[in-house]
This record gives structure tokens, C-alpha cells and sequence, in this order.
């Protein structure tokens, strides 16, 4: 972030009266620029008891395996970006059923929400961001070729809690090693 | 968002290939850029069966009673957010327990998470964004003057699940007209 986005001018890094760390500053018009964590939803989509993951075909894990989630845009609940980021990357309709994890990712500064739910129908087919879809059965899941710690760990704990009978919520920090911190 | 924060060209509005949605580009440097919602993260710190509240010294809602929350900074979890509010709001030194309200509030593009605490010390004080603070039982909780429907639907579900002797997780879409939606 270099200049402002409301009146082109320079941009300072300095700590404003009152506040307690750098921010992007524009003396010329006030503004003061924040910078914000972001939330990326999701869901765990099942259809006879196969779960859908998606192949990416996009930047960053391209080729890896993923559960449908995306960056949450404006204007939308969690649970209404969870089903359109269904629908983008495999044509699938769903019913959002209870939270299922939610992550702190403080080294990327994201928080993740992942939610339980019903795929309404097994016709799904890759969106423009998946190279294919396909339903799988746990025994099938290519754990080593998930595209991101967050999507292994849900479904780790979901088959866990399935076999438990019980589902949960989850709330964890995950860390920059891609191992599981518990704070 | 009227000029490029990379390289200070004009912006213009329009629809990126492959996306379905107007953004914010740059032609002068190819830059997209996306406004994402916001989270905000509190909780509800117990004394003895008192909750702590503080009084808002800033807009909006100067005035009106509030619990503990604020926006989430880069590079925290959660429970991170929450402790600093906490402590920077009303001095409050807190433990975080469960996470407790989940809201999404699409008219506002914000996203509210609400722990259950426990406050480690009844010594607390005003900081900088509070002109006071106080705990409260829950007959003397300033029922219409809260600041915020997050934090009033909080309160009510965490009175009403201490009664019931159960505290579960909500998570719930607020809507604009400050009474609850159910989606
Ligand atoms: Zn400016
Ligand atoms: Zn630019």
C-alpha cells in the first residue's frame, strides 16, 4: 500500500494519536488505511456419505485437492458464501447445516469457516476454478495431495466425530509449519 | 476506492475476467483490487457472576453500553482480538473460554465473534475508547441502552443458556433492521 486509494497522494507509515501501531496514513486528505484479516468460508459437502472435494486449477496449490471455500465477499452471511463458493468451483447445490471449524491463521492473517452440509444432488462438475470434482469415500481421500492444512484438518476431525457418532465445533489456531497449534 | 494504492493510477470499475462481479482494477498496473468483509471480535467477561460493560468514548454509539470487541489486526487469532479489546477497552485482564456467538451481518459486511471469558480481576478502568466501565448482574444490564444488536443478542442468549444451565454456540445472520433474521 503506497498511495491513497481516495486521493492518490504518498502514503506515510506512522502510528495515529490514540492508536498503538503503524498504519497507512494520507496526511494530504486524513484518511487513516486499516488493513483487515479475511474470512474465507466453506463447507464439507456430502452426498451418501462420500465427501465432494474439488481439484484446483488455480494458484496457489494447483492440481491439490480441496474442499469448496473461498474469500467471502460483501454483502453475504457465511453460510451464503459457503454455497455460492459450492456452486463456483462444482456446480453443486447444498444445504448449509451447523458450523463445523473455525480457524485462526494468524500468519496469513485469515480466519476460515467451514460448515457441515448436504449436497442436494451428485451432478457436479468443475467450475472454472477446478480442474474436476469427485465425491469420495474416506477411505479414499488423498490425504497427501489436500491442498491446504485447514481442508485436511476438517476432514480429519470429520471422520473422527462421524466414527464418535457426534460432530462438534472446532475452533483451532493453525500455524505457518502446517502443523495444528493449540493456544 | 478511486486510485491504484500500488501505483496511484485512476481505478475503474468493472468485471475481472473469469470473475462474475464488478471489482476495482488498475489498468495502469493490472492490480485488482477486492474489498472483503471485516471481523470483529469480543467476548463476555465474568466476575462472579457479573458481566463487565463498558461505556463507548467514540462513534458510533458514543454513549451506549458495549462489551469488549473490536476489530481483528493482522497477524492475531481470534482469542487474541478479543484479550486485546478487552484489556485495551476496560484494562480487563481475561481468560477466553468457548466461542460462543457467531453473527454475520451482511448489510454491514461484518462478521462478529463473541468468546465466553473470565475476567482474571475486578480491577478495571476506562481506556482510551470507554469513558466508563462496570459489571453488571443481569438486573441491572442498560438493556436499551446497548450499543450494538450483536452485543444486546448476546447478552440475552447468555442469560437465557445460564439459566438453562447450558451455554451452546450461535451462530446467527443480524440483519439492518437490528431485529434478528433467521436465515
Ligand atoms: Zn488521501
Ligand atoms: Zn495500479
Amino acid at each position: 500500500m503506497k498511495y491513497c486509494s481516495q486521493c492518490a497522494a504518498p502514503l506515510r507509515l506512522g502510528i495515529p494519536a490514540g492508536d498503538d501501531r503503524p498504519r497507512h496514513i494520507c496526511d494530504a486528505c486524513g484518511t487513516i488505511h486499516y488493513r483487515n484479516p479475511k474470512v474465507i468460508a466453506g463447507c464439507i459437502p456430502v452426498w451418501n456419505g462420500q465427501v465432494l472435494l474439488c481439484r484446483r486449477a488455480i494458484e496457489p496449490r494447483h492440481g491439490f485437492w480441496t474442499l469448496p471455500a473461498g474469500f467471502m465477499e460483501l454483502g453475504e452471511t457465511l453460510e451464503q458464501a459457503a454455497e455460492r463458493e459450492s456452486y463456483e468451483e462444482a456446480t453443486a447445490r447444498v444445504r448449509i447445516d451447523s458450523l463445523y471449524t473455525l480457524f485462526s491463521l494468524p500468519h496469513l492473517s485469515q480466519v476460515y469457516a467451514f460448515f457441515r452440509a448436504e449436497l442436494l444432488s451428485p451432478d457436479v462438475a468443475a467450475g472454472l476454478e477446478s480442474l474436476e470434482t469427485r465425491l469420495f469415500e474416506e477411505t479414499e481421500i488423498p490425504w497427501d495431495e489436500l491442498a491446504f492444512e485447514t481442508v485436511h484438518r476438517s476432514l480429519a476431525l470429520f471422520f473422527e466425530d462421524r466414527r464418535n457418532g457426534a460432530f462438534g465445533l472446532h475452533v483451532e489456531t493453525l500455524g505457518p509449519d502446517d502443523r495444528l497449534i493449540r493456544d
